[in-house]
């Protein structure tokens, strides 16, 4: 991907739909990267794996939907000047930022539900959560008809949801699913760090220890049992309030099949540090 | 539309899809009309309605998640070469004939739900019918990305529910509503007339002799309430087993608010004549 001249900010859906389907008519790929603004380097490394693309469209959209009662719509971060700023030097060439209306029209009714991966774990935490995410990104996906979109590996349950949905929908989209970006401790970024308090922030370190350890002990022959202890010994450490710690499939999501050692693995950890929730993951085999 | 030389049947939805795009980047407009086989008079004059495009897909596709338990799906017509004799004399160039894994892949999870016109009338006799429509029409605009899709208004509602999600779901396809088509004494098109025995069949037309009575009732000025009357007057003197004969809103679906006669209504039918379900309708204004 050339960097990109200048990066132009787009809020009508049917402008962003017109340039996205010029430039490909013109042989160009084009990568598409959802966002909900309030970006890091997570973000950033997303469109870095776009770069195979001739033009990456980033969307900044904070989705109402995908946000339960009492949780944090209202004080979610927004920042789109520095977001903007981060994604021109990135080599972003265009912005699609829409107002809720484009996204949500009066009289809107339609839902997007994903059953089979979407039910447990963050899904039953935050039971709209996933028809939110899928419902915004099937709208996305028809605005911004780009040849792949891009997704970070940090929230896989959600990849996961997406990728059914692509699929099941036959949306002519390619899913790619990039590895999570962590601070030189460990811990995922996420827009929602800014939230923890210096101590939180170092208790937050817990996840991510939970999860190398549960990885190094199925590395060295542990069952899905013992490696979900491993992941629970340094948030219970901590006195991380969690809400899962389990070893599951990492495409169906249900709980591993104990000794099965062949079929892969991936540990999924969500808990409240503090007043803050966050998730984290990381794949076993 | 000019005649096509030969219809060709695509089983594949790549293949499909690509057709329809090579269509479309040639300049051509792509007509698409959404089918369950057994076809009459009725999905021919859809056909006629794609004329102004230049190529017509028309699919044919028995899809079972709009059917309920204890409905017709096992016995539903099928008749794919009479079909395909039809829509070749009729100038259609593909039928796209997609096997049931094409649509529903094993392990297939999502659905599309459309709350609001979906609520009422059939959704009430058919609970899960409109999200099953709404799923496979979704699925197959993506699989036939035409110019623009037609729909019969013999199924109003459904034609209201696939353009809200049309709408909802920034789909980039135009729905075209087409009139109605009628036996010579009223009774409209069906693929489930041929349940009818030829008794059932004489007393049918009394769905569409109630519309047709609260049509003239409306435009002599009548009320919602004098229309519904009109309307049910018939179908009792034939013992229809009614399901709802009501005066709506053609948008909302809702009831409509009695007295205001400035606003648009629609009479909408479901009954049972014998053991055959039927449904019809009529705008009133």
């Amino acid at each position: 991907m050339p960097k990109a001249a200048t990066l132009v900010i787009e809020n009508d859906p049917a402008t962003i739909r017109r340039t996205v389907l010029a430039a490909r008519a013109a042989g160009r790929r084009v990568g598409f990267v959802p966002t909900m603004g309030a970006l890091h380097a997570g973000h950033v490394s997303l469109v870095k794996a776009a770069a195979d693309c001739d033009d990456v469209v980033v969307s900044i959209f904070v989705n109402p939907t995908q946000f339960g009662p009492g949780e944090d719509f209202d004080r979610y971060p927004r920042s789109l000047d520095a977001d903007c700023r981060l994604l021109a030097e990135a080599g972003v060439r265009w912005v699609y930022a829409p107002p809720t209306e484009a996204l949500y029209p009066p009289g809107d009714a339609t839902r997007v539900v994903v059953d089979g991966p979407s039910r447990r774990w963050e899904g039953e935490h935050r039971p709209h959560h996933f028809q939110g995410v899928a419902t915004v990104v099937c709208k996305l996906f028809s605005m911004v008809p780009a040849d792949a979109a891009f997704f970070g590996a940090k929230d896989w349950q959600q990849a996961v949801v997406v990728r059914r949905m692509v699929r099941d929908l036959a949306i002519p989209i390619d899913v790619v699913v990039c590895p999570t970006v962590r601070e030189p401790d460990g811990l995922a970024l996420s827009s929602r760090n800014v939230y923890l308090s210096s101590n939180d922030r170092v208790r937050a370190v817990a996840l991510s220890e939970g999860l190398a350890s549960a990885r190094s002990c199925w590395q060295q022959g542990g069952t899905a049992a013992e490696a979900t202890a491993a992941l629970a010994a340094p948030l219970a450490r901590q006195a991380i309030d969690v809400d899962y710690a389990v070893v599951v499939d990492p495409d169906s999501l249900e709980p591993h099949p104990g000794d099965a050692r062949s079929l892969p693995a991936i540990a999924l950890v969500a808990g409240r540090v503090g007043p803050t929730r966050l998730i984290d993951n990381m794949l076993l085999s």
